[in-house]
Order: structure tokens, then sequence, then C-alpha cells
């Protein structure tokens, strides 16, 4: 079986490829096996780690048509579970994680972006967001809160409500990346920046680091993502209408 | 007696319009009517709200002519009460308000605009903000946060203590509106981005909506308001010189 | 002696230049002198202050190697306390300050920058920002908030971590000084928009200026600033490594 996330090491730089073709379609193997990639990052105590995906697309998100075949709740909850896990083990990793978003990142793919120290988008005709009320799925206060922190209350509430997904050059603008490039220099530029890092006193800027981002760590506490709520609504018709017009769109 | 509140429906979409002349001042009537309008719609179950006014002036804000010739704090109290009940309706709405600002909308008109979804402005020489401050109010901290939250707390600070109106390219380059366009245009457009929400499944989106806008609603809470010290500070000599000089400039 | 603090009135509007040459770099004397000078400037019931430095540098910061030569902690948390009494001083004050900015505010100089109203920067080759991790020092949460409520929590997670120090037109741009001008104008254009404050009614807009500017004294409560940490942290192999190397590029 060839590994879900393919491992690169550039000097003490870590870069995490998410490897599940065509889409890197989130399923709890993918969201477990990037859960343990991170953990084992700071295990090895590298300096910093890219987290990549593409070309053309970063990840589109969780599995829909996996959830949707799943059997009973307790499945369900598992799979949230398991992509949480992998959010949180970005958020809450010691060392900067840049995201190197080499094409769209939907949904999913956007909270993992979010996660992250920085985000370095592909320029060209890719869109990132978190579009969850298009699907039929209401976007807990935790994750809101993740897209708050970067582009404000205001933003946040137009982008959420619409379920709205932005180009890249717009994301630039209204900060939910921090640079555009080639699409091919996505991941090298990432790794750039966590360069700039390396030369800083270690400890002082992870002790800073930590209180910068507590919030974020914050944000993904059970707490605040009520994922009884989000079992409970599943079965909902607008939440099932939504899901299966999606997966219809993937099977075409 | 004519209505101060115009209704004209679009499909699902309902137009209220204020139709108080000439500036649309915020009168206990007017305020009255526009909770119970925005009460009805909601009872209506309709997909969405335009909230309009103008043309030049969406709306002066709360009639202080009329403030200063009530009799007694009860009164006065009644009078405040009637508007940020006003305000509370179009907060805590079930569904989604885009204002239609074809024109100035200063103090309470910006207070009932910064309750809204989003803002579409007439482009030109119209100003908007919480000019509190130039008239001897105190700006409380639940309409501090109403404004902190679309436009960051520097902006907000910078305004709030200035009483600064800004006109409609500041305003949007600022986040304190969402759109300009042509006077004439400004209610067909907040129509029309309302009719993007209406594609979406309703459930979700009008949830998602909730968690993103609880913040609001909390800022209109009566302890954020602080009415009872808004109402002993109404007789202090800076503040009766401010408004009756407002009430002076409006007579002319 | 000649004067920490030059002061000079400009009718009801008091300027303070800070006067340790070369940087003014903030030791307890001019901490201490600047606290007293913005308290003596409320007793005198002043409009508003400017707070002035430069030129070419505004304060280059704490006065790094007089805190190295300090013997024990007891004159340490000293200096420290000195230095947060003269940021309290200000982020307390009851009337308005506007930062004058006529060259460099790394540090501590920011760190007071961030405390005033209003921040005018000169135009040019000149840099400002909290760059604490570069030198080996951790930010407290309270120092990143105020950061945070002037630039926004992503910008601000990013020029903290990485310790980054902007030119004057990317501070303009995200937000961290509000108006560039020609270095000989600076003090003058603080002074001008202190007077467009001097035309409100006093009372009402300092009551609106202290619930605005309520989170800024917040962040200075010694509960955020956990002075204790800072104080531990001060030996550590890293931090005595970043600041020594910086006495030593300041003794050339």
């Amino acid at each position: 079986m060839p590994a879900l996330i393919e491992i690169q090491n550039h000097g003490a730089i870590r870069e995490l490829r998410l490897a599940r073709p065509p889409v890197n379609a989130l399923d709890p193997a993918l969201c477990l096996a990037l859960r343990d990639a991170v953990h084992q990052a700071a295990a090895d105590d590298v300096d910093g780690v890219v987290l990549a995906g593409g070309p053309s697309v970063f990840s589109g998100g969780l599995d829909v048509p996996h959830l949707l075949a799943l059997d009973g709740s307790g499945a369900l909850r598992a799979a949230w579970d398991a992509f949480f896990s992998a959010a949180r083990a970005l958020a809450e990793a010691p060392m900067p994680i840049a995201a190197a978003l080499a094409g769209h990142a939907p949904a999913g793919g956007c909270v993992l972006a979010l996660c992250c120290d920085y985000r370095v988008m592909a320029a060209g005709p890719f869109r990132i967001g978190l579009n969850e009320t298009q699907v039929g799925l209401v976007a807990p206060d935790g994750i809101q809160r993740l897209l708050r922190r970067v582009v404000g209350p205001r933003q946040a509430e137009r982008l959420l409500v619409g379920g709205v997904l932005v180009d890249s050059e717009e994301a630039l603008r209204i900060g939910l990346v921090d640079e555009l490039v080639g699409i091919d220099e996505v991941p090298l530029r990432a790794r750039l920046w966590l360069e700039t890092l390396q030369t800083l006193p270690r400890t002082p800027m992870r002790q800073t680091r930590a209180i910068a981002r507590a919030d974020l760590a914050a944000a993904l506490h059970p707490d605040a993502l009520d994922l009884d709520r989000l079992i409970e609504a599943w079965h909902a018709p607008d939440t099932q209408a939504g899901l299966r017009a999606l997966a219809a769109r993937l099977g075409r």
C-alpha cells in the first residue's frame, strides 16, 4: 500500500505531502496518517513542517461519499474525530507549519490550512474557503473562530453564511492566505518562510508562538465543535440533499 | 396616517422602506414600526429582508428634537428602549437582512445598518458613522462592539472617539460597507445579494448564520448598553449643548 | 543633569519628547520620568499629549546593556516594572495621546507607541515592530494583545513569532501606524490630529474613549504580563545569547 503521506526532509524542515489521489479527500485513514506524521515530526524535533498537497487540489475536504456510506452514528463520529485529531495535531504542534496550497482548498482542506502558521497559495484559478453551508452542513463555532482570527469577524460572517469560496487573488486580499506564487514554487516558498524562523532563538520563538496561537487550540476544543449537534443534524433532509448532490457531482 | 414602513415583496424577499420624511429620524413610532415589521417578516417566513431608506438620507439617526422635548426620564427611557428594540429585531432576525443605504447613515442610522448582514451604499458624497461624541453622547460598549466586529478595534477606536463620519469610499475601504453602487441601484443590489443566499440549504445556512452573529446579539444585551448611564448623562451640560446645537442645525 | 523628557506646550496640547541620546534607550530613569510626565500632564488637565522622540530613532527600546549589567532579579524586576509603569501611564491617561514616530520604533519603542491613541510615523527607511523573539525574549500575552488589537490576530501572530520589524510603508498598510509624513512634520501632524479632538464635547469624548480603550488597559494588567516568567527566563541560554549579541551590535 502506498503511503498516504509522503515525507521528504530538507535539512531540519520536513515536508509532509498528502498523497491520496485524485483530490486528497480526507477519509479517516488519511486524517490519522496526517495526525501521526505531525506527531512524528514533533518527536523527531524538526524545525518546521511544510504541509503540501496538489497539484491543482490541495485537498478537496472531507471524503463525503465515504461518510455517506458509513453505517451508524458511531462510524460517523469516528470519522469526524479523525478529522479533528488531524486539525488539532497541526494547531498544537510545537514547531511552525506552513501550508503549501498548490490548488483548491475547500471545506476541510481550508480548515487544515487555517491550522497552519502561514499559507502560500498557487496564483491562478484556485479557490479556498469554508463552503459547508453550500452542501448543507453547519459550520460550528470552533471552525468559525479559525476563520475569524484570520480574516476578521465581518469577512468570516459573509464567507461562512454564504459558503463562499474565493479565488487566490481575493484570498490574498482579505488575508486568508499570506502569499501567492506560481504553482510549481508553492512548497519551496513555504519552506523559505520556515527558514526565516530557523535563525531565531528557538525556545523564545516557540513560546511566543504558543501564546499567539492559544486561541487556535481553544477553537478546536470539543466544546467549541459541538460534534453531537453535527452528527444529529447529519440525517436532516437539507443536509442529506446537499451532501448527495455533492457526491453526485464528484462521481461524474 | 401613511405607513411609517413601506412594504414591498419581491418573491420571497421583502423590502422594508423607512418612510418618515424628510430624513427618517428615528422617533419611537418609527422604531416600533420597524421592530414590528421585522417580526412580521419573520412570522411570514420570508427568505430575506432589504432594509431601505433614502434617497439621499437612509436615516438621520435618532430624532433629537423629539428627545429634547420629552418630559421626564421615563419618556426618555421609553424612546431609547424603542430604538434598541428595533436594533435587536434586526440583529436577532432569523432571516438575512441587507441594508440598502441610498444616502447618509449617521449615528442611529449607522447602528441599524450594523445590525444587518450586508451593507450596500450609494457611491457619492454620502457619509456613515457613529458620530455620537460630536453631539455630546457617549457611545456605550454595546454600540462600540457593533462597530468593532465590522471594522476592527483600531478603526473603531479612531472613529468612535472622534465621532467621525466617513464618506462611502472610505466606508468601503475600511469594511464599514460591503459594496458601493449608483444611488438608484442600491435596493436592487441589496436584493441580489440576498438572492445568492436563497440557493443554499436553508436550515444549515441559518444555523451557521446564528453562530456567526451571536456576538452581535450579545452586544445589544441591556448589560452592554448601560442605558441607566446614558439617561443619567442626558442632562450633563456638554451633552445638552451638543444636542441643542444639533437640533438647531436640523431646524434651519 | 539635562531633563530626560523635554516638555513644550502648544496651547492646551503638551509635547513630551524623550531626550536620552543617542537612541532613547528605555532605562528605568527614562521610564519613570515618562510616567511622571504623563501623570503631570493629566494633573495639569491638558487637552492632549504628543509623545515624541527621534529624529531617526523614536526609541530603540529597553536599554539592554543596562539590563544585562544589573545585579540580581530584584533590580531586573524593578527595571521591567518601570517600563510597564510608563506603558500603563500612557494606556490609562485620561487625555488622548498621539505618538510622533520620527524614526525607528523597535521593541519597547513600539510598545509605547501601541499605548497611544494615534501613530504618525516618518516616511522613509524607518522600522517598527515587536522584535522580541529576535533577541531571545518571549512576548507575553499582554504585549501580544496590544499588537493584536491594532493589526488583528493574523498579522500579530506573523509579526510576533518572526520578531519582524516592518518599514513605515508596510506599517501603514497593515494599520500599525495611522499616517506617514515627512520626518520633520511628524510632531506637527500628531498635534493636528489631537486638535481635531479638541473641538468635541470633552466629557462624552473621554468617556467614549475610555470604553474603546478598556482592552488596552486590561492588556497591561500584571496577570497578562507574567513578569515572573519573563524574569525566570532571563538567564536561559537562548535569551542571554540573543541579548548579548544585541548589546554587542549596539556597542559597535
